[in-house]
């Protein structure tokens, strides 16, 4: 067996669907979950694509997500909502958040959500960019389970807890900022561990609260002792910012669980998941003529994307430009699958009673 | 001469108030500059504080800054206005414009000011702060200069871009994350070159777009070549996450420069300053009740600062903490100026006939 099976695209958003259907979703939660995985994986972000499948059914096994949880809005006014996810599927809970979102902005000119009692929803870029083709810009946030260190601490009290950001451009794929606000994620560190290799000082620490090179270690301390932990953006200390990454990271709490009065990332994946999201969509008419601001936004980055490479550098690469690259490669020749993640689908397909997945 | 002068805020403040005054300001300009600026001395941020006064007035020579301008509202709506500072006095500006947003939030629930064609406007927190007796959340966002290296480019095309953003809490001092997405502020170079100290990898590049550590080199190519900077927060390349930094930097200059179709860092201070600002004010009560909500911010925080710290570590310090303690100090005690700073503030004194500073 060859290291990266190709598969269809269209087959493979099949497979999820029916994974989840067997689960216990009905059509439309597994729709939106095979969705969000495989445009994941069209942009080569295996770690959020439908890897992540075996992982949601044995979340759902443990009750953690609720198949049939039907998210609730308990405050509503006419810019912003907050929403009880009723510990439903992530991908779903936040496809009706971004939705009231989009059309409050349609009607008043913003509109802010605020989730809590959720699960895992996926890559959030895929949720701020829904904004785009609508003259607005987009705003996805969510805390995580509990990674983290801030700065002079050694439990990991935060989520890796991302930032999604869209704005619209005159042509080609919107600027799209998509990031952890830790140095890494916890996969990268599995990865290292995996293949045995040393991390780099500065994107963990193990039970002492210092950086680490053995990620095994850091791992074990994690998931045995809850000590230690993924640093923030800037990484250990002040010396390079870890302050700064710790402020975003806590930034994107406030937004999510403060705002939404749920759980913290600290106390997420007890008897529910209860992730808290945050989404916002603000129309560009708000200050001025959003065809202007459309072609000021391609301006700037056109700018940043023309100046001077570094020595030895090909490019400079606007956020959004390589993952929508990676998708048009992938609706072309098909997702590359890593053969454990490709193992993996066919061993849920067995267990399911479902048709293996092809690929070649 | 000591190395450090303790002088009463008051009279800095009186101080800071004539010199702006001399240089062409009138009375309610002045006065926002000079609380701005000590307002950032007392915390302890001696870059933002009155060692910038010279700075303003050599811009005022120059014409970069207007010391009568007047900003305009260029377009408004209930939740939303787009500002023309006419190169105005930065602070005044910013006063204005969250002022507007606050009212606007009052009023309607949620305010965003979008600047251009404004200047330096010291302290960002400052104006975010201004929000969190008002059960509301705020967002103070500034480009700069262009000082800022994007990922795999060597050209400053981009500016420190700091975000600020407060939330109220139960007692004590506001969350305040007060930020630079840089790793470093440009001062730090150059305080590292005035003492003849190498400066870290990761925190700088010179003209080939690589990291090194002797600051003069970074801003000597700054200044005399354009080329080379600082690093954004995670530093050179990817592996600390330096294309994350740079997407932050990037947010801003797209909420700032791209909103309010001012000029982007890379075209600021040419003419005139040509900074551009964005300024928010949420309220809370659209998300439930307030009350509620401050006290879980400050659920949150208190999880966060209780948790364990690592060996041979202190304290976790909350964002604004260590700002708030330094102030009730310098209240106390006086504010701590830096001699050379001093010595800077005297000859502007000399120059405008104004009575010299006292302190001891």
């Amino acid at each position: 067996m060859q290291d990266v099976i190709l598969i269809d695209h269209k087959e493979l958003e099949g497979f999820a669907f029916k994974i989840m259907q067997a689960a216990g979703c009905d059509e439309k939660r597994a729709k939106i979950v095979a969705k969000v995985l495989v445009e994941s994986d069209l942009r080569g972000i295996a770690s959020h694509g439908v890897a992540r499948l075996g992982r949601y059914v044995n979340h759902i096994r443990q009750g953690l997500i609720d198949p049939k949880g039907e998210p609730v809005i308990v405050q509503d006014s006419p810019l912003a909502a907050s929403m009880d996810g009723k510990a439903g599927v992530g991908q779903y809970v936040a496809e009706l958040a971004m939705t009231e979102a989009i059309a409050k902005a349609e009607k008043n000119g913003i509109g802010f959500v605020s989730v809590r009692n959720s699960n895992h929803f996926g890559i959030a870029g895929y949720f701020a960019e829904q904004c785009v083709n609508q003259n607005m810009l987009g705003i996805a946030l969510t805390n995580t389970g509990p990674y983290v260190v801030p700065t002079n601490g050694k439990s990991p009290v935060m989520g890796t807890n991302p930032l999604a950001i869209s704005f619209p451009v005159v042509e080609g794929s919107p600027i799209s900022i998509d990031m952890a606000t830790s140095v890494v994620p916890l996969g990268k560190l599995e990865t290292y561990a995996r293949r045995q290799m040393d991390i780099p000082q500065g994107w963990a620490v193990d039970q002492t609260g210092h950086s680490v090179t053995d990620p095994s270690g850091v791992i074990s301390d994690l998931k045995e002792n809850s000590l230690g932990g993924i640093l923030a953006l800037g990484g250990e200390g002040e010396e390079f910012g870890g302050h700064k990454g710790f402020g975003l990271a806590l930034m994107i709490e406030l937004f999510t669980a403060g705002l939404a009065q749920g759980a913290p990332s600290s106390e997420t994946y007890r008897e529910v998941g209860d992730v808290c999201h945050f989404f916002g969509a603000i129309k560009l008419d708000l200050f001025g003529d959003p065809e202007a601001i459309t072609r000021h936004f391609t301006y700037i980055v056109n700018g940043i994307r023309q100046s001077e490479k570094a020595d030895r550098a090909d490019r400079i690469y606007i956020h959004g430009e390589k993952e929508y690259e990676a998708r048009g490669e992938s609706l072309r020749t098909g997702i590359r699958l890593g053969k454990a993640i490709y193992a993996g689908l066919q061993s849920l397909a067995q267990e399911f009673d479902i048709e293996l997945l092809g690929g070649n």
